[in-house]
């Protein structure tokens, strides 16, 4: 396959192409991706540029699915193609969700977006581990997903490197696309490296900020005291020998709208604005707030909109993703600088960025997901972070990830990195979800969180639409009655502050009662609701 | 009372103190600790310096503890004194597991040693939370803990902060004691400053780097790329209208004697040297390894001792806490520098540091705690961590604080700082304890942790004296039967298998088998060693 594509090289660069490629000796590796399909071999390592589902490359990953489906690759174990794959965070469903439904993967880290790639993890065929964003580049480079690995090149934790470049400069380096991500530590820890020069985009130029990135002991600090300051490069220097083919592409990124705000998001994102309010009020945020983190879905979606409503001015936003509804507040100039390491618009807010990109172009910076996320920076900045979780227990744990405490949902994503180091910890969640048989038949409050993502020690804030609990300073045992009380469904008051009077009285009686549990009964709201699909009990005991 | 005392306002200053007084002024506010107890009032929120049983102001604490025993005053509703205390972390078991004793603790923040603290705590008459370390000061000053407070000035979250300094500068600034902690922001933090000074101690100028904390929005890079690297003063600075009183102090800090080596915590210092070395013969780590942390205990001991058998040289030290088992380092050269918040040694230890200040003095620098354990150096230098848990479960989720998930042990300490953002993040423990009834009734390696501080997404390596689980890029699948065998203790190995089995195949059937759990009986070994005293099962099922 491999020799088959030498003979025809000679691919015609379109004029559109040329144009993007300063380094002129890339263009003689001008390929097709059906030319590459062959380089790939089973159980091979690779990595893809590409977060919250834009900036990925999408042609060879395309034309690899293509061939083995077509030639039912996957029927026979001597021809099958199954491969480890590593992405900032998610991409289009296109592409990896389509590599899950083919079976072409026996590996997902450290995130994942796509119902078959869920299905693969849960049914235990795609080993799956999640991570914060802003470790797994490090861990990446340094080697700690491949120690087992033996093929290839032992100094390259990776195979192949596919990424989605806007532009090639003369230098050699990339102008990347609608995302940043782990793409610079992909791009390090490849030992073959193909972009995918994607023309149907503009380029991007200077929305990236490019810092370099070394291990320690080497690490340096970086020198980021607002969110507009820059302390890379707009480009993202690669070795020109380890690119071994450049591919046109002319895909645009394939997302989808936002999630519609409802009554129960709304109501969140007004209790959020009023506390925030109150802090300005009590001297303890300033009028502009500070950086703002917003997860993804439409509570966060509801709390940015909020803000549109809002008294606030000058805000600023350091996060990980800006999706539509960032847009706005742009537009009404109560926005004033955003830094992320994704734009993540729908098709339409993206046509309108693209329109309309000298508005925009000095108040949006793309960096690396290990500085947009980094500890460092979230905790200097004191952002004000806010998150969306599975579930949240009595004492203010928080499960993010797996649904009963086994089934993977999406991933961890940056939660981590921005509850733990945030200035403010908020987390907001629809009190309860409902069930084939019964509207109300999850708690998001629940006695024991069945997994846990964020300790106790994490969070400040919680919020649903039944209210706020503002949970700062307080001890286990004063938080559980707040937690209940503030949050809880009106249907899952009693029981829960049952667990909790019950578990004091228990823990009281044998001097252990710091965190009261029953732990007999800990998980006994997820197991009914395995058995009769609620978590509604009729007795706590039998 | 205090009209009385200001009746003899003019002590006479000793010529020790006078040597140490360099700001004059200061000495016309020369008291006598009995003179200030009419100070302190019901339900004042108060600060102390002190870390680790070092550094902590010994005079006045003693002097109410006396003045309530003495007057029996906790007997009567109308004249108790319970208070509300703030320390970096633990002072010596003299003073605040005194005050524990007598009831005058109403709330600790954000860690304690001593068992009438413990006792207070579980019992429900203390209330405890824990809190990074990293992160505690920063509440503090921003008033987190103080939100309900109702008396007092409201620009200082503290009524009073009681500091120990080795020397007084003549610019006020303090030149503080064997730790530095949280006392810069309960400076800050607190409407009247009590300074004690001790004289039984030498002057510990140039052990302390004293960084400026600004808060958001205007918080500053930390500059430090090297654990020796200096960004600020050797003393702390002080508004000394704020400074009520000085107080001569003349006892030393109260620490007892390491906690000595076992067979089992040398097995498991050797483990992780065969680790280290198998890492630098691989290419991750540096011939002199990264930055050590290590925590407090006899495991940790041996690591460190461990080291000193080592080929290892050059190394360094970024930690919170030195201990005895670190004077060997120093004197072998196998370590060229450490830092940390304190100097905690033994009595022997501490004369043997003082009597050779020269071999040791540009070898060691103390920090605040919110530098000594910031997550932007910890992950910046790419420290190596080890700390020893309560518990760890199959997946790796780590219970450090909470005896059966509700009895609060000590607290966490910066364990969350160090684990979260080490380069490597290494957690040890027995694999088992004993009860009164089985000497290996308590397993530390548990099929749900009781309590979980640390999470999967956190921990690299787990080590007991059976062996070292190295889990780094393992999916939870994978992880569960490597700690198991490579961790758990042989008499617990089949019933954690069956349990990680049973599950796995109960998951499988619902499609929900990322991590899996049977959550019914996912307590069940902390339950049956309640009921029976042992973890020790039947079966899992009834």
């Amino acid at each position: 396959m491999f020799r088959a594509s030498r003979i025809v090289k000679q691919q015609v660069a379109s004029a559109a192409l040329k144009e993007r490629v300063g380094r002129k000796s890339f263009l003689d590796k001008l390929k097709t991706a059906d030319e590459l399909v062959g380089l790939f071999k089973n159980d091979m390592h690779i990595g893809w540029s590409g977060f919250t589902g834009v900036g990925y490359p999408k042609m060879v990953p395309a034309a690899l699915a293509d061939h083995v489906e077509k030639n039912n690759l996957q029927d026979d174990p001597a021809t099958k193609l199954k491969f480890n794959l590593y992405v900032g965070a998610s991409t289009g469903p296109e592409t990896e969700n389509r590599w899950a439904e083919l079976d072409m993967l026996s590996r997902r880290y450290p995130h994942q977006v796509g119902k078959s790639i869920a299905k693969g993890i849960n049914e235990g065929r795609i080993s799956f581990a999640d991570q914060h964003l802003s470790k797994f580049p490090q861990d990446l480079e340094d080697g700690f997903y491949t120690l087992n690995k033996k093929h290839g090149n032992p100094n390259y934790p990776l195979d192949y490197a596919l990424v989605e470049a806007t532009e090639i400069l003369e230098d050699g380096s990339l102008i990347l696309g609608a995302s940043v991500g782990a793409t610079p530590e992909i791009l390090k820890s490849a030992e073959k490296i193909i972009v995918e020069v994607n023309t149907a985009l503009p380029s991007f130029r200077g929305l990236h900020d490019i810092a370099p990135s070394y291990p320690p002991p080497y690490r340096q600090p970086l020198l980021i005291s607002h969110p507009s300051d820059r302390i890379g490069l707009t480009s993202m220097p690669v070795d020109p020998e380890r690119v071994i083919a450049i591919v046109e592409s002319n895909k645009p990124d394939n997302t989808s709208q936002n999630a519609p705000q409802d009554d129960v998001s709304r109501a969140i994102g007004s209790h959020l604005i009023s506390f925030f309010s109150d802090e300005v009020a009590a001297g303890r945020l300033p009028p502009n707030l500070l950086p703002l983190q917003s997860g993804i879905g439409n509570i966060a979606n509801a709390v940015i909109g909020a803000l549109e409503d809002s008294p606030f001015e000058h805000l600023t936003v350091w996060t990980e993703v800006l999706q539509d509804s960032f847009i706005p507040l742009l537009d009404s100039n109560k926005l004033d600088f955003a830094s992320a390491t994704s734009l993540r618009f729908s098709p339409e807010k993206f046509e309108h960025l693209i329109s309309n990109w000298d508005q925009y172009r000095d108040r949006l910076l793309l960096r690396p997901q290990q500085v947009a996320n980094s500890p460092e920076i979230i905790r200097r900045l004191g952002v004000i972070a806010s998150n969306t979780p599975l579930e949240v227990d009595i004492y203010s744990h928080i499960n993010s990830t797996l649904v009963g405490g086994t089934r993977c949902m999406n991933g961890l994503g940056g939660s981590g990195d921005f509850l733990r180091n945030a200035r403010l910890s908020c987390v907001h969640t629809p009190s309860t979800r409902p069930t084939k048989s019964d509207p109300h038949g999850i708690s998001c409050i629940v006695a024991f969180a069945s997994h846990i993502d964020h300790t106790e020690h994490d969070i400040d804030v919680i919020v649903t639409e039944q209210g706020l609990a503002d949970i700062r300073g307080l001890s286990p045992r004063e938080r559980a009655p707040v937690i209940i009380n503030k949050c809880a469904h009106p249907v899952y008051r009693d029981q829960l502050m049952e667990y909790y009077d019950r578990s004091l009285h228990e823990c009281l009686k044998r001097g252990a009662a710091h965190e009261p549990h029953m732990l007999r009964n800990a998980h006994k709201m997820h197991t009914n609701l395995l058995e009769h699909g609620t978590m509604k009990l009729d007795k706590w005991d039998p």
